[in-house]
C-alpha cells in the first residue's frame, strides 16, 4: 500500500462530472430548463418545514408514503397499475443502479449493456466488482435484437441494462425489445432505464406496462429530467416485489431522509406543472434535429431531451467554441459527436447562433 | 441463478434496522430527543425554499458550501484549523464509511475493528467486498492497546474502524490510543468514528486535534446524534485532503441534493441551539447509569448518549416487557445486554418506572 491507501484499479481515474461552469447557457447535463413555479416552491418549503419539526428524529426508513405516491404516479402508465411494494427509490437513478449490482451483481456475476450508452454504468460494475460487458450498437445507435439476444444467451448476465432511450444516443429500443431480452435473460434481470422515458414520442408503451409479463423487468425512473427536480435527487424502480425486498439488503439504512422525502412528495403532487413543459421540449427536440440537419450534420434520431450530433474532426475545439459564446454543451459519446441538451427557446437560439458562428469561425 | 438473483451470501438475511414502532418513548436509535424550535424550523424551510427555486439543476457536486461550514465548524475543536479540502460529506456517515471502504477497501484488502462494535461495520466491509476481522474488547468493552496494536499490525488493514465513544457499548478511546493505532496501521487508514464524540466528558480531545500529526488519520462525524438532525442524513469526515479526493472517485456524482445542502447549512447556522441539550444529556446519561447500578444492574462505563445495561437471562423479554409499557430500546450487543437513549427526564422516568415494573414481573 502506498499513501493515500486507493484501491490500485481507482488510482488515477477521474471523478464522473461534466465540468460545472458558471456560463449563461447550460445545455450540457439534459436539465429540464424550466424551474418550478412560486406556488409549487412554496409547498415544498411547507412540507419541508412540517418534517423539519421532528428533524431529531430519524425518517420513516421504508419511506411509505413516498413509495405510495411513486406507485400512483407509475400507475397512469399502465392498465395493471403499480403497488407501493412494487416501488423501490433512492438518492437518485445511480443509487438505484448501485443498489441493484450491489445486490444481484458481484464477483463472478457479470452486467451487460450496448455500447455507445451511459457512461455510469460501468462505473456501477466496477465499484460493485461485477464482470462489465458492452455489446455494440449498430452504426445509427440502435440495437440488432438477434445479436443483442445472442449476447445476453451467451453472456448469461444476472443485470442487463438498457436504457430506452438511450444516452447519450437518444435512440429508444424498439417496442418488442424488452419483451425478446426479458425471455433470453432467463432469471437474470434487464433494467429499462428509463430515465428519459416522459420524453417519448407519442403512441410508445412504457415498459412499466410490461411487467406482469417478466418478473424479471425492472424500470428504473428519475425525478431529475422531465420532471424537472434535478436538484432533488430522486431515482425510483417498479419492479417484483422480491427484487424490492433484495435491495433492502444490501441499502444503507434511512437512505432517503425526511427532508427528501417530504420535498419528493411535495413535488409529486405538483406533477401536472413539474411535466407541463414536455410537450414543449418534444417540438423544441424535433425542430433543433431539423436545424442541424440543414447544417450538414449528422444527427442521431432522439427520443429524449437532448440531441448527439457531429461528426466533427475536434469536436473539443467545437465544444471549446461554444463556450467562448457563453454556451456550455457536453463533450461526450462516440469520438467526433457532442450532446447538446433541449432548452428553452431563447437558449436554442443562443445555442444555434453561437454554433453558426463556431462552424462559420472553423470553415 | 434462482429468482430473484440476489447473490448468494445476501439470501435470507435481513435488513439493518431497528424495528420502527410507534410507541410513545422512544428510546432505541440514540437519537436527540429535542426537535429544532420554530426558528430554526423556519430557517431551514426558508433556505429549502430558495434553493427549491432552482430544483429543475443538479445541486453543486463538491458541495462547497457545506464542506466551508463543516470545516468551520469541525475548527472548533483544534488548534490547528480544518480547511475545506479536508472535508467530505455524504447522505449519514454511513454512506460516508461506505465510501471509504469503496475507495480503500475491496477484494485483497481487510478492514478491522474490535467487538463488540456498531454492527454496521461488517455490512460496510461486505458490501464492498472488504475481507472483515474483528479483535476483541475486554471484559469491560476496553481496548487492551498492546494486543490492538500487535492484531494491526499483524493484519496490515487497510482500513481500521475506530469508534469512540464505541456504540453499543459507550466506551471512548484512551487518548493515547489513536497515536499508537495510526502509527502501527503505517500507510492504512485510521477511522475515528466520532458519531456521538460531542458527548464525550469535558476535557477529553476529539482526534481532530490529531490530523496535523497523522495523515492517515480520519474523523467522521455525523449530524444525526448530538446536532438533533437524524432526518437530516449527514455524515461527514476530516482526513488529508488526498483522502477526500479519492473519495471523490468512488463517490455517486450530485450524491448530496440540493435540498440536502441547503437544509445542512441552515442547520449549522443554528449549531448553539441543537447542541444546546448535550450538557443536559451528559448529566442525565450519568445519572441514569447511577440509578441502573442501584438496581443491581451492570453497566458499562459510557460516554455518549446511551447506556448498555445486563445482563438478562432473556434480554428479549425485557426488551418485549418494556414496550408492553410503551417504552422502545434496543436489544443489541453481547447477548444479555441491551441499549437505552438518554432521553428527556420525562422519558428517563417513564423508562425507570417501565423498568421497574419489568424487574418486578420477571423477579
Amino acid at each position: 500500500m502506498s499513501f493515500p491507501p486507493i484501491r490500485p484499479e481507482l488510482a488515477g481515474i477521474e471523478p464522473y462530472g461534466a465540468p460545472q461552469l458558471d456560463v449563461p447557457v447550460q445545455l450540457n447535463v439534459n436539465e429540464n430548463p424550466y424551474g418550478p413555479s412560486p406556488a409549487c416552491v412554496a409547498d415544498i418549503a411547507a412540507a419541508v418545514s412540517e418534517a423539519a419539526t421532528g428533524l431529531n428524529r430519524y425518517p420513516d426508513r421504508e419511506f411509505t408514503a413516498l413509495r405510495t405516491a411513486l406507485a400512483s404516479y407509475l400507475s397512469r402508465d399502465t392498465p395493471h397499475g403499480v403497488r407501493p411494494e412494487q416501488v423501490w427509490a433512492a438518492n437518485g437513478s445511480n443509487e438505484v443502479m448501485l443498489q441493484l449490482l450491489q445486490a444481484f451483481g458481484g464477483p463472478g456475476r457479470t452486467a451487460l449493456s450496448f455500447a455507445p450508452t451511459y457512461s455510469m454504468y460501468p462505473e456501477y460494475a466496477r465499484d460493485s466488482l461485477t464482470r462489465w460487458v458492452a455489446g455494440r450498437r449498430e452504426s445509427d445507435f440502435s440495437l440488432d435484437l438477434d445479436v443483442a439476444r445472442d449476447l445476453v444467451k451467451s453472456e448469461q448476465p444476472s443485470v442487463v441494462l438498457l436504457p430506452s432511450p438511450n444516452n447519450p444516443t437518444g435512440t429508444a429500443l424498439p417496442p418488442e425489445a424488452v419483451s425478446v431480452l426479458c425471455e433470453a435473460a432467463g432469471d437474470g434481470l434487464v433494467v429499462v432505464d428509463e430515465a428519459y422515458g416522459e420524453f417519448r414520442r407519442e403512441g410508445v408503451p412504457s415498459a412499466v406496462e410490461l411487467l406482469p409479463e417478466h418478473r424479471n423487468l425492472v424500470v428504473s425512473r428519475t425525478m431529475s429530467k422531465a420532471f424537472a427536480a434535478a436538484g432533488l435527487r430522486l431515482g425510483y424502480l417498479a419492479a417484483d416485489p422480491a427484487i424490492c425486498d433484495a435491495i433492502r439488503v444490501v441499502r444503507l439504512p434511512y437512505h432517503l431522509s425526511a427532508v427528501t422525502q417530504a420535498a419528493a412528495l411535495a413535488a409529486l403532487r405538483h406533477e401536472k406543472e413539474l411535466l407541463g413543459r414536455v410537450d414543449e421540449l418534444r417540438a423544441e427536440r424535433d425542430a433543433l434535429v431539423v436545424w442541424l440537419r440543414e447544417q450538414g450534420l449528422e444527427v442521431a434520431e432522439s427520443d429524449a431531451n437532448f440531441v448527439l450530433f457531429g461528426r466533427y474532426a475536434d469536436r473539443h475545439a467545437v465544444w471549446q467554441g461554444l463556450l467562448a459564446h457563453g454556451v456550455l454543451i457536453r463533450e461526450t459519446g462516440p469520438e467526433g459527436w457532442l450532446r447538446v441538451s433541449v432548452g428553452t427557446p431563447a437558449e436554442m437560439t443562443a445555442f444555434k447562433t453561437a454554433l453558426t458562428d463556431v462552424n462559420g469561425e472553423r470553415a
